[in-house]
């Protein structure tokens, strides 16, 4: 009997998010699952790593084919000890999310739900971060399980180029059921900030951060418009940040 | 009189870090200066924002063209609040440094330092981030002046290209003069963990961090190449994680 692959799931809203319960559900119909996840949420940690304080990982469940570790860390510092301290072998894949709320454009850049599947890109394990575009706690995931499966199939059997991972975001739930998956690129999109100021009892200035996304990319192939339009948008991203057109173009 | 301009300075190392001070001593040279930086350590805070607690920025100076602000935020926190709440003008430049620490290679995507400049690029904010490759708190900055101000003064002129940024890292100084400037590729490169297991008095197992920086790359045009070869490396950087050329290959 062939051993089946061992997939880790972890994301970045914390062990106790509607979305990564949906995601380790769906994985079960395809592995060994192993959670590893943070004990709070980690939202808008993008690839940040713990250094100040230790990481302690707690183990809640272990299970035939399923095993529950909750930590301290962020969604990297959770594949870090997964790839080299708490699992017995390396997982053959990294699934994150599901988000509550979607990471496609811009939104990358601050996601720890990505910043977990590029941790992962960096040592060869192919990844997929699954996000929906609804910020709820109590968002309606029941749209999403063929794709979550299509996609994650297609990964376990063909693998990831080196360096790259997906960034699979779906549109909220409506009445208009999914049209397909497009395989698009990020669109060029920005979060305006509006940072409302308040003043505390003690008489100081402070500043909570808010913002309203503007997306000004007229581009047809993008993954915000995909969204827009009822598909599932599927980004190949890369870890390799270098812009190689403007290389040969600079000079000092 | 034309207006000097206006260059924000930020880091991941603190207020109080020698890499700072030095980028602040010469970016006085080259117009207005407003310091926006975190209280305490950042370092391996990539891209991260906070969204649990408020900012609180304190203006710790206001002098003729200088300016300083110390916030509890991270790198990117100080980024937005500059450019949206607490400078009067849009900056006309970020610079983040100089780092105590290389940030070529893989390190990019971990560094609160690069975090900071290519938040400036989201909103079209030319930026440049420095390091030095030497982490001591005491390392030796004297080599590297001449370098920081030609960079800085050709992006002052001539700007950047939309979504981009400049990773620039300096060897550590040695006996040897700086050969000079290449512009170059991120390495493929990864740090191989190795978490220092601990038992607490409580008897809770707990794991700090560490690693092996490994660099298998063999092309002769990286940023860890020319480092090793004593040239400063230059690395343009995008805000565009997409893998352009794998989109017309996937299919689901």
């Amino acid at each position: 009997m062939t051993e089946k692959p061992l997939i880790l799931v972890t994301n970045d809203d914390g062990y106790q998010a509607a979305g990564l319960r949906k995601l380790v559900l769906l994985m079960k119909q395809l592995g060994e699952v192993a959670v590893i996840a943070s004990e709070h949420p980690m939202s808008g940690m993008s690839h940040a790593v713990t250094v100040k304080v230790p990481l302690m990982p707690r183990l809640v469940a272990k299970e035939e084919e399923y095993t529950e570790w909750l930590t301290n860390g962020t969604p990297v510092d959770n594949v870090k000890l997964g790839k080299h301290t708490l699992l017995e072998r390396k997982p053959d894949l990294i699934v994150s999310g599901i988000n509550h709320g979607s990471n496609a454009s811009i939104n990358i850049i601050y996601s720890g739900t990505m910043g977990a599947v590029l941790e992962g890109a960096i040592d060869g394990i192919p990844g997929i971060g699954f996000s929906l575009d609804d910020y709820s706690p109590k968002a309606d995931f029941s749209h999403v399980d063929d794709y979550v499966l299509r996609i994650t199939k297609k990964v376990l059997t063909e693998g990831l180029p080196e360096g790259v991972a997906l960034n699979v975001n779906f549109p909220k739930r409506s009445e208009t059921p999914l049209k397909g998956i497009k395989v698009v690129r990020q669109a060029k999109a920005r979060w305006v900030e509006d940072f409302e100021k308040r003043v505390d009892p003690f008489g100081r200035t402070y500043y909570w951060i808010g913002g309203v996304f503007e997306n000004g990319d007229p581009r047809s192939d993008t993954d915000e418009k995909a969204m827009k339009e009822g598909y599932v948008a599927v980004v190949p991203v890369k870890i390799d940040f270098t812009d190689h057109q403007l290389i040969e173009k600079l000079t000092f």
